[in-house]
């Protein structure tokens, strides 16, 4: 098979062989693969793949058809539409994954849409919900919300009847980040006057945590997910005992096979009924043939896009 | 009454008028009334009492005779044995409470026990199981364990199944609280190579947080609760999210009614059957008398003690 493969510092296509299904896992004829922040720190040759996952072809969702099925696979047939979140692997004309891990992609979903899905909305769902329990008429601040997981986080929250405060650098995309149900969406340096703040997802790193905690609530709670901005910060205890706040970290690849399925669980039963009936959508910044996989790159890490890059593999 | 009463950052007893219980709340006779390190900030002008609380008589816990009922108060009768946490006021010969936050004293406990009891095990509890969900099994790191709070910690996390290891400044501390149920006490500085650990309680403030993040398990939770070391730390976001771990400040004073209301029945449920059946003790290091008030102040702040220096007012 084809397939995208990091090689000394550069995103390329290679030939690969075949992955095979072993028990419990189905194979997928990749359609189509977002791109994530991690899959350019991998290409930088930081955050190996965990084990079980290809070392050295990227690639953290995929949407496509089942293909082959491995020993005591049931949850699908051969044909199926799949999407599912992988610890690596995905950007290839051909992946393997467990059936506990993929959750069917609804009719209303495109391919683009589909490949784009698990790792956006798994991470803002797990970091919305899971993590920091955001429940209905509360005020959340969604940091870096033209991204990928910022335009699924303010679809979430919207959905969940949160009141959405949003931040984004590129003022061109102020409008469209507020038609994905933010109430208010500004620079990233304006959020203060607007809060106080129940729930913060910090999608950007250090630099914002302290006008975050200046920010919360009583009983707030920050959800770090994204530290592209810088990972070190000073934080002030006194303010973060006084708001009885609390601050969250996490991450998804690194995950036991349990705890993934799980989330999918989740994505399943909270989020695929929105996106079925069309009440949520995953925004596509950018599509790019698997040939093109070094040009995607580049559109990625330039930033100043909405909604997620995709290959069409 | 008498009262201590901060007077130009001194503590002195001076005359006050009789409190008089409102609405659903009881007038106690002060038996005896722990101290905090709330109340040594109180004493130089920091942390003033939140409304509804006497602004100049501190004390945040009281044990005492019931001796007079507001109006509609049903839950407790003239001369029953109470205790309760304040948002100050405690430290004085009479002390009213919503008749909601206070609970009875065992038979098991004396007067200095029961003074010391509830602002230490209502923060050791809400930390550990409340903020933290504690459970059996799990490995928990204690710092400043020969404290107040400490000692009700150790207790409660071995009472609860988890395995505890302990911090403390003062070696010749360190066989008390191992009797108490720590598995391990060692030198503030010596417990990373004893780790991971899945709950940390931090009562000695910002310096041990890089150390605390370094020590912590896969899903770990750390409960930031006393900061007398400082208060501003730098913290590594990358750390948490690969831990996936979070971080929880709290303090019990300034919640509202509701919240101190549920503290006292989780305390209520949870705590004070074992207290009852012995299996929970309240180490109290130093008693004095309401007239030495100052001298017991300087006592507290001199630390190196194990467990609790109450007042017998």
């Amino acid at each position: 098979m084809k397939a995208a493969t990091v090689v000394d510092g550069q995103v390329v296509v290679t030939d690969k062989p075949d992955p095979i299904p072993q028990r419990g896992e189905v194979l997928v004829r990749v359609r189509a693969a977002g791109l994530n922040a991690a899959d350019l720190l991998q290409r930088r040759g930081f955050y190996p793949a965990p084990p079980g996952a290809p070392p050295d072809i990227p690639g953290l969702e995929i949407a496509g058809d089942v293909v082959a099925l491995g020993e005591d696979a049931t949850r699908f047939a051969v044909g199926d539409r799949v999407m599912a979140l992988l610890g690596g692997g995905g950007q290839a004309e051909l992946a393997v994954v467990h059936e506990r891990v993929a959750i069917p992609v609804p009719e209303a979903l495109d391919w683009p849409a589909a490949g784009g899905l698990p790792e956006t909305f798994t991470t803002a769902h797990d970091a919305l919900f899971t993590q920091c329990g955001l429940t209905m008429g509360e005020r959340v601040l969604i940091h870096g919300a033209a991204g990928g997981v910022g335009t699924a986080a303010v679809q979430l929250a919207a959905a969940a009847g949160a009141r959405v405060t949003a931040t984004v650098r590129n003022a061109a995309l102020h409008d469209a980040v507020r038609d994905l149900g933010a109430g208010d969406v500004v620079a990233p340096d304006a959020f203060a006057p607007l809060g106080p703040f129940d729930v913060i997802l910090e999608l950007v790193g250090g630099p914002n945590m302290a006008a975050n905690l200046g920010a919360l609530a009583t009983g707030g709670r920050i959800s770090v997910i994204g530290i592209g901005a810088g990972a070190s910060t000073e934080i002030n205890l006194l303010q973060l005992m006084g708001a009885r706040g609390s601050i969250h970290g996490s991450t998804l690849r690194a995950r036991p096979l349990e705890e993934k399925a799980m989330a999918a669980r989740r994505v399943e039963a909270h989020v695929l009924p929105l996106v079925a009936a069309g009440r949520l959508r995953v925004p596509v910044a950018n599509t790019f043939a698997l040939d093109d996989v070094g040009a995607a790159y580049e559109r990625f890490a330039a930033g100043a896009k909405f909604g997620k890059v995709v290959l069409l593999t």
